[in-house]
This record gives structure tokens, C-alpha cells and sequence, in this order.
């Protein structure tokens, strides 16, 4: 049995333990994860110290850097983050709906955990304490397999979580982390059935390929966002210039920014000389289609490949569009559905668009940044769903729980 | 451009229609099929001879003959299953909760269509029917890949059912089969992620693996079913006999049927002599472990394999355990997630056993064979998912569907 399949079966064998803790235990357990963190917090920095070390020598770049580095500020914030699930309702035992049949059996639906969940990542170690305390608050076990850059470190925060999780008194293998960070220990974790329930990619657009790929546990695919705003005609400009540079420099890298602005041709020579050079002045380059070359000579002009790209850069292409259907779609053909926004003060247009985009989370007349488990009022997230099974948008504790049905009876048969 | 992909791309584009068509429309198209249906009937009775006569050929057994042959009464059922269809809720555009957050934002979950279905399937051309009906009422379009022994049978269904589709005004590719009944083709639609966004096999363990091993289509994995049923000590025993009886022998070859029986030491004397003759008076084979040959002595040795296998057929195997604990832990590992039960007077070992088995659907004091989505009041059912993701259990209308956050905003940025 490999040092994967033994972690498995620790793992399935500590989920029917979790599976069935009250909320008491799996808060008292979140607790004293975050007390422990912060008790090891000497041996945690000097574990980050060396894999910062590490990525110096390989050149990383001073972004990667710092996503990866760890300081007592950000432990804080750790540990605080798992007080903040402490407060969050535990969606466990919940009897969602109960009838009764003709023949007297009465059925429940209920909440449960899912048992075991797989979350294959990439750098930042805060992720590794997140994922690990929203996992345990809805009753699941996890495997964490994380990158090879912030291995030591990783190490370090699970040791110390796992002494948290077993002076509750909860399995100490609710927690486990794959030490191994070759690409053949994570392709056996994708295909670990016998033990993973699910598996959660959290990572850029390769790494959730390579396990929407080669999986063969149940994924949910998260994160990939080719999110568009378009401006309607009639639209309140001064709304539509806040909300694009909003979504598209507030945080360029992450899944909700906005990558294209669709404008309505009715608008466009109005609104496109305003919005590229504010889009410009916050060091944005601007792409954009032959009509908005026409309007403003010195853009570049989008290739073909441009519409369908998340570039989680200061880049944006532009599009001019007739109407809300050509904006319609252009977003169903070229979209991830993720994030889709419309900038309108037509009653008609707006319906249209949140009736017929095909995507995660539609707005009228706000910024696509939103999307996220915190602005929802989730109070966390594991990931934002892209995909349609399961899950789709924000994931909090309710989406990392399946159901059960359970039924009473006297004797039926059928 | 491949076949498949080219009818991948006429499902996509008729899935932005179907999406948005309202309910009337959709019953209109049910009826309509229906009506078609009959109206074709001599075609399709005439191609369904031809499967036959293939079959025949190829010396499959009565049974399967039995399965793939069609009369004017299964047509007739056929168009009233349809009929069934048009009286069920519609659940799409249901706005399951609605909140606003302290910026003003006004979020709404909405369930809306899964887009594409895909569903791979043998045998049986009733499937072809049902699957295309629900699908249609779910806003879905899909494509149907049956077996090759049903296909003249299923090309003439198809095309009976999309003439009234065509009729009613909506996209006629809401409807396609794959008539390339190949694996090469089968795997290809595994893989066809561009277009389909759900996958449901529907079939016995050997298609349904395939399918989890190959596809990179999300799939909602259905069917298998290793069920248990525990008689506890102080169990009603005349209860145990009839529910028993009922679930291993009242149609063995589903998936909700008994395979298994775990029997309480306490009670093992008194019940096992007679449930081993009244199962045998029955046509059951029946094998049994150490314990249940020590109190009967001419059963069958069951092998270390039985306990894991579904056998669809009149056989059963036999455990005596010493409580509720063992049956459950013996349950969990050897059990296949499908359909568990408890025949029992104790409230402490009900509430234990349903709180521990993992399982979709677990009993108390009822037959197994209950896993089913019109005994469960869903008036009809897509198949019974045996995974944790999206769905859990028998699928109706409601797990044919997603979600969509729509948020309404008056100028939010982040």
C-alpha cells in the first residue's frame, strides 16, 4: 500500500468519527488550532524562512514572494480566520425538508458531511489553514497536497493544527498533509476513489486542467474567470467608469476581475475615450476591436485569441457590441462563466442579461469583484465554482456538505 | 470538426433557448412528443423488430429480449410517461433565497438549467424516452448515446419525439441521438467538455466505471447498489422475514435490491433457519460466513469476495454480527453508498444506524427497494446517484438543474 492510500485510509476511517461530532467538539477543535499556531509560531516562521530562501534561489518573483511569506501578523490573522469559523453556523444534521408518503414512510433529507475531501493547491500557506478549518467545521476530513514552494512551511502550520485537533480529543488524521509534492503523488490522489469523496483544485487555469484531466475522484473546478462588463446604451456613465475600474484594477490577479468591457455602440464614442485613458492612468493596457480603434487611434489592436483569455493582469480588450444580445452572446461563447456584469438603467436589458447569461454569479449595475464567499455573507470560502454540478460560485460550508436520505418506517414493503 | 462535436455545438446553441423557455412551452413540446409518439408508432415497432432480430441473432437471453422489445402498450406508457412529465413542477427560475448585504446588494439564488446533458445508456428504449422528457422539462438539451442493440429503435424514437419538439416551436437539436453506437465515439462524449456539461451514465457496474475512469465531463455517477439490511437483536422478526423478502426477492436484478443480510448473534438461532428456507423457497441461492454455517448446516460458504459484490441476481450472502456497531462499520466499507436498512425495536441503535451509515438513503423498519424517485414522490426519476456530489439518491427535476446568483446592485464597487 502506498504512503498515499495508507493517508486515504486513515482518512476514510477518521471521517466516520467526524462525520459524526457535534458542533461543540469541532469548534473546541478550531480553538485550540488556532491557539496551537500561535504557540509554534517560532518554528512555523523559521519553516517559511527556509522555503522563502528556497524561492529566492530559484529567482521567484517578488509578488510569488510575497504570497508565500509568513510573519506573526499574517499567523494572527491565521488563527483569527479560524475563530471566525468557530462563529459561522454548522450546516450538520440540518433535516432540509421531511414528508410523509401514502404508504407512511416518513422521509428526511439531511445534511451530512461528504466524508473525505481532497484540495490539491498551489503556494500561499494560508490557504492550508483555511481549507483545513472550514473542512473539519463541516464535518469532513481533508488531504491537503500542497506546492512544493511553501512544503516546509506547510509542514509546520499542519504539525502544529493537527496537536490542536487531537487535544479536542476529534482523530488526529482529520488533517493530513502529502509531504510528497511530486507530479506522481498528486496524479494518485487524483484517482484515489476508494478514499476521496472530492476532490477541490485551488490554483491557476493549469493546474485546475491538469486535475479536470486526469481525475477520476468527483471534481469541483474552481476559479477561472473571464468575467465582462458591458455598458449598455443609456447607461449612467460615471456608474459604468467606477464599476470598470473597480472590477478591473482593484486586484487585477484574482478570479473576479474583470478581463473585458463590451460597450454599446450607442455609447461607445462617448464613453470610450473617458474610459481608456482612466484605464490607462492606473497602468492598464488596453486592447480592443476595430471599432474601438476607430474611436481611439493609439490602441492596440485584440487578436482573435484575446476574447477568450483571463490575463489577471493590468490588460483589458474592449469590444464594441450593437445591442445586449450581440453582448449576450459574445459572453456565452467566450466567457468561463464566473462573473458577468451589465451596466444599464433599461428594465428590459437587465432582465435579458440576468436571464441569459449562462454563468456563476450575474450583475446589473455593481462591480463583478463580489463574487466572493465573504461579500456573499458566507463568512468564508473553499473556492468559487465553475462548473454546474455540485456547487457554482462561491463555496462556503453548506456547498462542502452532501445529503442523505433518511427514512422511518413500520414495516413497508413495496 | 468531428460528428459529435458538430451536434456538441447545435446542443449549445439550442441549450441559451431551451433555457429561457417558459413552462408552457416546454408542456406544449412534452405532448406534442408524445403525440408523436403514437402517431410513428408503426415505424418504430418496425425498427424495434429489427434490434430483435439481431439480438436473437446474437443469442442474447430472454430477459434482454424482454427489455428491448417494445408493443403498442409500452408506446402507450411511453406517451403517458411523458404526460406524467407535463404535471410536474417546473423547478427552473425558482429564486431559492434572496438577502441583501450591508452594501445594498441584493443577491438571489436561482436554479436554472444544467445547459447540455449527456447520457450514455444501454439497452432499454424506454430510457430514451423518459431521459428526453425530463431533460426537456429541465430546461436541458441532450444528447443520447444508447446501446447498439436498441439502436433502430432508438433512432426511430428519436425521431418521432423531435418532430414534436420541432412542432412546438422550440429548437429541435434540443433532442439528438449519437447513431455512432462505437466506444470510440462514447469516450470521445466523455471528453467533449466544450459542450456538455453534465454526464449520467445509466447502465450496469461495467459502463458506469468506464465512464467515471474516462470522462473529464463532469458525471454524476449512478446505479451500483451493495444494500444491507441489519436485523438487530429484538428485532420484530415476522417484520425482518417480510422485508427481507420483499427487498432480495421482489426484483433482484435492480439496484435497490437487498444483497446482503447482517444478522444480530442474539437473534441468529431463532431467524436464521427460517429466512434461509423461506429466502430459499423463494429461488434464492444463499451463502453465509462461518457463523451462519455453524447454526445452518448445508449453506454455501461465502467467499471474501461476496461481501463486496452486487450480484443482481437470486443470490444472497449472510453475516452474523455481534451489534449495531460491527453491521455498521461492515456496512461502511463494504456497502456501495446505494440503499442500507435496520430492522430494530431499539431507538438508540435507529438513531445510531441512521446518523452512521453512509449511504443515500438509509432505513429504519423498511424495505430498500423504497430508493426510487416515484416512491420517493418525485413522480419520476433520471436514475439514483451513488457519489456525494450535486446529488445523492434518486434524481428528479430538481437534480437536473443549477444554480445562478443574480445580484442586483445600484453602483457597488468593491
Amino acid at each position: 500500500m502506498s504512503e498515499l492510500s495508507l493517508k486515504g485510509e486513515r482518512s476514510k476511517e477518521a471521517s466516520y468519527i467526524l462525520m459524526n461530532a457535534t458542533t461543540t467538539q469541532k469548534n473546541d477543535a478550531l480553538i485550540k488550532m488556532g491557539e496551537k499556531l500561535i504557540e509554534h509560531k517560532n518554528n512555523i516562521l523559521n519553516e517559511n524562512k527556509k522555503d522563502l530562501e528556497n524561492a529566492i534561489l530559484k529567482g521567484t518573483s517578488k509578488a510569488m514572494l510575497d504570497r508565500l511569506s509568513l510573519d506573526e501578523k499574517r499567523l494572527e490573522d491565521m488563527a483569527d480566520g479560524l475563530r471566525q469559523i468557530v462563529k459561522l453556523a454548522d450546516p450538520i444534521g440540518e433535516v432540509t425538508s421531511m414528508w410523509k408518503r401514502p404508504n407512511g414512510l416518513q422521509i428526511g433529507k439531511q445534511k451530512v458531511p461528504m466524508g473525505v475531501i481532497g484540495i490539491i493547491y498551489e503556494a500561499r500557506p494560508n490557504v492550508t489553514c483555511d481549507a483545513a478549518g472550514l473542512c473539519l467545521k463541516a464535518g469532513n476530513t481533508v488531504i491537503l497536497r500542497g506546492g512544493s514552494e511553501a512544503i516546509n512551511s506547510n509542514v509546520a502550520i499542519v504539525k502544529a493544527l493537527c496537536e490542536g485537533i487531537k487535544e479536542s480529543g476529534l482523530p488526529e488524521a482529520s488533517l493530513q498533509l502529502v509531504e510528497d509534492t511530486s507530479r506522481e503523488v498528486a496524479n494518485e490522489m487524483m484517482r484515489l476513489n476508494e478514499y476521496i469523496d472530492v476532490l477541490i483544485p485551488r490554483g491557476g487555469a493549469g493546474l485546475i486542467q491538469a486535475v479536470v484531466k486526469n481525475a477520476t475522484v468527483p471534481v469541483i473546478e474552481t476559479g477561472v474567470g473571464n468575467c465582462h462588463v458591458y455598458v449598455d446604451a443609456g447607461a449612467d456613465l460615471e456608474m459604468a467608469k467606477n464599476i470598470v475600474i473597480n472590477a478591473k484594477t482593484s486586484r487585477p490577479a484574482v478570479c473576479n476581475a474583470e478581463e473585458k468591457l463590451l460597450v454599446n455602440k450607442n455609447v461607445a464614442e462617448e464613453f470610450l475615450p473617458t474610459i481608456i485613458s482612466a484605464l490607462r492612468e492606473k497602468g492598464v493596457e488596453v486592447r480592443g476591436d476595430e471599432e474601438v480603434l476607430n474611436i481611439v487611434k493609439d490602441v492596440n489592436e485584440a487578436s482573435g485569441e484575446d476574447w477568450g483569455k483571463e490575463y489577471l493582469d493590468f490588460i483589458i480588450s474592449i469590444k464594441v457590441v450593437a445591442n445586449v444580445d450581440e453582448a449576450i452572446s459574445h459572453i456565452n461563447k467566450y466567457g468561463t462563466g464566473h462573473s458577468e456584469a451589465i451596466i444599464t438603467k433599461s428594465y428590459d436589458n437587465s432582465q435579458k442579461f440576468l436571464q441569459r447569461v449562462d454563468a456563476a454569479a450575474v450583475y446589473v449595475n455593481a462591480s463583478t469583484r463580489f463574487t466572493d464567499g465573504c461579500e456573499f455573507g458566507f463568512g468564508a470560502e473553499i473556492g468559487i465554482s465553475t462548473q454546474k454540478l455540485h456547487a457554482r460560485g462561491p463555496m462556503g460550508l453548506n456547498e462542502l456538505t452532501t445529503t442523505k436520505y433518511i427514512i422511518y418506517g413500520n414495516g413497508q414493503v413495496r
